[in-house]
């Protein structure tokens, strides 16, 4: 027989999650006949939460913990920071605090969790980057950890049960497609990472989309892609100008960046707007060169996610449950550069 | 009678604040004939820690507290961001986490580390953005709040007696002028804040320093400030090239990069590399578009700073007190664009 756990004793019982936790940690919000229901099963199961752990879990912490990633170069990571500082203003909107931990890889994340969850420090945490086959929701809601995700579950959105929220990268990136054609461009191509990767794959499919809606012929071929980074978009975009493609959509502002190096190269003798490029992330590089790129509402996101994770963990707080439709935000297309019609 | 403070009967008894607070905190720490002479002082005196919250400091909660400012163009807040990353790791490496929180102002800052610190959430302070007429150093100090600030204490670095650990602006500026200086270069212009801001004057004293000991006459003129960003930069250089300027070291990559967009609107032929700017902060805008900056060891200044933190919060602990002449950590050139000695 397997040890029981909080999740094997709700589905036997056919109750959440939340409401076995209840039981042990707040028997006050759960209804007498469950209570008594509940208590029964977990006596009778030989299931022992963790002692210590719990009488300092009586004693809430208010605070929400969640990973910091390594100090990267800035571009990519200047998102997750702009997402973290719109976290720590909605958390404290709503009494909460904000703890921070580094991790080695995403099992050591689980275990910091844990026993930041164990001594009473966090009461849930928040997650980042989350991907296909990405075990932590699970073994979160197994350890009775509340957890809300800022990235979607990738392959299993429909079956999911924890809280999250997530850009629309394909609206943004066929916005974004759409906007080049509306000037009068045809041959767009898309500058992107390998397939495989799923917010890639995502992000390249809103410009397929976009592509195949205007009955433009020929498009598959106007693709490129390889690790994020200026040295990929430099290459990508001189091997797709010679395919003839007159303006680029690209998965990052890197990609973005290096695309435009390209162009800069041919042409040195007049400015950057013969051939318009497009990047992803709005970063502060993107506004500093005046260069269009697709926005990622990450205010919003922030003020969703703190809210249900917040409404999770204290249901009489300020914070609301999530709608499935507010689960996507569309992000909105930053234009910067005078996207000129081409010159036939 | 004015109410005693940790800091008032420290001075009476001519022992350190951390004395005091340890007799009362952690009184295994102290010698016992100074807890007795402590002890008795704090009797007569009527002195009365919160005595809630004493019973929760008993309880160590491993936790520094940090304001965290709203999220900026990106730019400028890039070095806090970086800092911030390290900061985590750095505490985490020692046993503490970092909890963030955000305040309206520094009044507010220092009454949400002392809701943080009575609760027992968090153990200590980390600060940001030091300046003159600072008085958050003194009011945290008068709360028995360890805290340590990344700044030095503008105007009175000698008498402060907390932690600090700041970047040495004028050796970095003073090493980028040389640099341009060694390259042939004598008109050497500086783009800077308006004077009475500290760090900015801090700066504008390392290029004075090297155009007065290069012997180079005029030098005065060739300055210019303004409120930092793109346009101030743009408009000085404008008016610095009028004045016959070869190459400007700037306070900040902003203010670079309003420099170098006037320069290219100049010369629509060529490349930017025919008068070199020189930016602050080396930012990844810097670093996109291949700007030489003058870069913030913000890591070696986490690691200091983390480390003399915890060793005044546990001197058990594997922190280590600051040597006073590791508090100025001298920033380094990262250059970048070839600074081409001058066209005659």
């Amino acid at each position: 027989m397997t040890r029981p756990t909080l999740v094997s004793l709700a589905n036997e019982l056919g109750v959440s999650r939340q409401t076995v936790s209840n039981v042990i940690n707040a028997p006050h919000l759960v209804r007498p006949e469950t209570r008594e229901r509940v208590q029964k099963a977990i006596t009778e199961s030989g299931y022992r939460p963790n002692v210590a752990a719990q009488a300092l879990r009586n004693q809430r912490s208010r605070t929400i913990g969640m990973r910091i990633l390594p100090a990267s170069d800035g571009i990519n990571g200047a998102i997750m920071d702009r997402f973290l500082h719109h976290l720590v203003a909605e958390c404290q909107e709503l009494g909460y605090n904000l703890m921070l931990f580094t991790a080695t890889d995403e099992r050591d994340e689980v275990a910091q969790a844990r026993e930041l969850f164990e001594r009473g420090s966090i009461d849930g945490a928040v997650l980042t980057g989350t991907h296909a086959d990405d075990r932590r929701p699970a073994e979160l809601a197994e350890l009775g950890i509340p957890c809300a995700a800022f990235g979607r579950p990738w392959g299993k959105v429909e079956q999911a049960d924890h809280i999250w929220v997530d850009v629309d990268g394909r609206a943004g990136t066929r916005a974004a497609t759409r906007h080049l054609l509306s000037l009068g461009h045809t041959r767009i191509g898309f500058i992107g990472w390998p397939r495989g990767s799923e917010s890639g794959d995502d992000r390249r499919a809103g410009w397929s989309e976009a592509m195949t809606e205007a009955g433009i012929e020929g498009w598959e071929q106007w693709q490129a892609d390889g690790e994020d980074g200026t040295p990929t978009g430099l290459v990508s975009m001189q091997r797709l100008e010679e395919l003839g493609v007159e303006g680029v959509v690209c998965a990052s502002d890197s990609l973005a960046l290096g695309a435009r190096e390209a162009i800069r190269r041919r042409c040195t003798e007049s400015h950057f707007g013969e051939l318009p490029v497009i990047g992803f992330d709005n970063t502060p590089v993107a506004a500093a060169i005046t260069m269009s790129s697709i926005a990622q509402p990450v205010e919003r996101c922030a003020q969703l996610l703190a809210s249900a994770l917040v409404h999770d963990l204290d249901p009489k707080s300020r914070g609301r449950a999530l709608q499935p439709d507010e689960r996507l935000v569309v992000p909105v297309l930053a234009p910067r550069s005078i996207e000129l019609p081409p010159v036939r």
